[in-house]
């Protein structure tokens, strides 16, 4: 049982949840909770895996067989251990740190969504538990965005991270990746082609800006033209995690026969 | 100029800002930063403001110009005191105290949401800005919803708390005002028809449950089927307030004749 803060796994675990660099370099990241550890009792991995849990969690049946279920190494911790590894102001009571598991994309993907400077990690989790659900072959991360592996994406994105390909790429590496798709620009402009008028059957991409900036110079020289989402006049534009579900919902109904 | 922090305007806004039953008997609510003042500017009200900025804020010319346009009893305070006042942590320089002003729903609606028990405040904001960009005629709040005017759902709903009527009603009201309408439930289940599946063109609701619990017992005697968001096997359900907008949106697609 780890009893202090002070030793020197709950240091790692810091820095996992804090530093963008440090999870980088140990190509790691940390997820919390019942329902993100009950997700990686499912998926069969041979990825090593750290479990930590107080033994409060531990006692609940349902808790005890996640941990048997689980191929981890698990390693019981005090509660004020726990909130000192954890990023939540009120924790569940479990932690596991895992590897960086990138899948690969799909070598001819029919569905992806494009993501150029997601600022709000929140947001961006939000993306990618939408974009699972659609039933996307890949999401790609232009250059700007936040961090996948940051403790609020990994929280709001609801197991999508162990399902989904996500790849951060450049704008030449999305150029080719993209290469026979036809890549739709969601924009904020009345002028732009209806979202519901485009045919989303053929492979197709669809690239969403960030809150503040929209869509960048270079995404917009990737694109094969923009498309926009009409909305009530005099009204606030949508939020782009609420836009992004409209459009590849659309998508979702344009390629299902028996809608 | 309010230089401290224990001026009984202070009190008085921060209990607003805190206390869901002091903003329903003072039928108050706080609206905080530039564009949610420059709304207000462009609305045509008769409603009494009150408005307190930092010397800071004021000094922008367009922050001047909004000051100018507004018509509002207006009062410089510190940034201490700005900071009192405020529910976040980095305060924009201006607030101000409107009345509640709930709008009346038309006659004849032809486009409701009805949220039956959200009880997250960014997520009821979101739903209500969704709502105002898609062009409902109406929300309808059932019981055991969080508060419209918390200062979340006001942040979140980004003026849409203006435009939008607004009405918490009991399950009897709701069913009065609905009487000649559709009322669709969406819901969790992959055996409910699908929510491209059915008409929106004749007047509807639609009705959207709590993330924790979904549509309750009430909510579903009243309505008059259930709907679903087919989503890819394998995969977490939708965050409510997407599902909310991708049903709207459909819902106008299916309105819009030149879609």
């Amino acid at each position: 049982m780890i009893t202090s803060p002070g030793n020197s796994k709950v240091k790692y675990i810091r820095r996992l949840q804090s530093e963008r660099r440090f999870r980088q370099r140990e190509q790691a990241f940390v997820v919390e909770g019942t329902r993100w550890v009950s997700e990686l009792a499912g998926l069969v991995t041979t990825a090593p895996i750290n479990l930590f849990y107080t033994e409060t969690w531990a006692k609940v049946p349902e808790h005890a067989a996640i941990l048997h279920q689980l191929n981890a190494a698990t390693q019981p911790v005090t509660e004020a251990v726990m909130a000192a590894m954890s990023d939540t102001d009120t924790p569940q009571g479990v932690l596991a740190v895992l590897p960086h598991l990138p899948r690969p994309l799909p070598p001819s993907p029919n569905l992806l969504l494009i993501l150029d400077g997601i600022s709000t990690p929140g947001n961006l989790g939000t993306m990618l538990r939408t974009a699972a659900a659609a039933g996307v072959d890949g999401v790609l991360l232009g250059p700007g965005s936040v961090d996948v592996y940051n403790p609020k994406v990994v929280r709001a994105s609801m197991g999508a991270l162990l399902r989904l390909p996500i790849h951060s790429l450049d704008w030449d590496e999305m150029a080719t990746v993209t290469k026979h798709m036809s890549v739709w620009a969601a924009v904020v402009d009345e002028d732009a082609r209806a979202y519901t008028a485009v045919s989303w059957q053929s492979p197709s991409a669809l690239m969403i800006g960030g809150e503040a900036w929209g869509i960048s110079d270079e995404g917009r020289r990737l694109a094969t033209g923009c498309i926009t989402i009409p909305i009530q006049a005099d009204t606030e534009s949508l939020n782009a995690a609420i836009a992004t579900g409209i459009i590849l919902f659309e998508a979702v109904r344009q390629r299902t026969p028996t809608y």
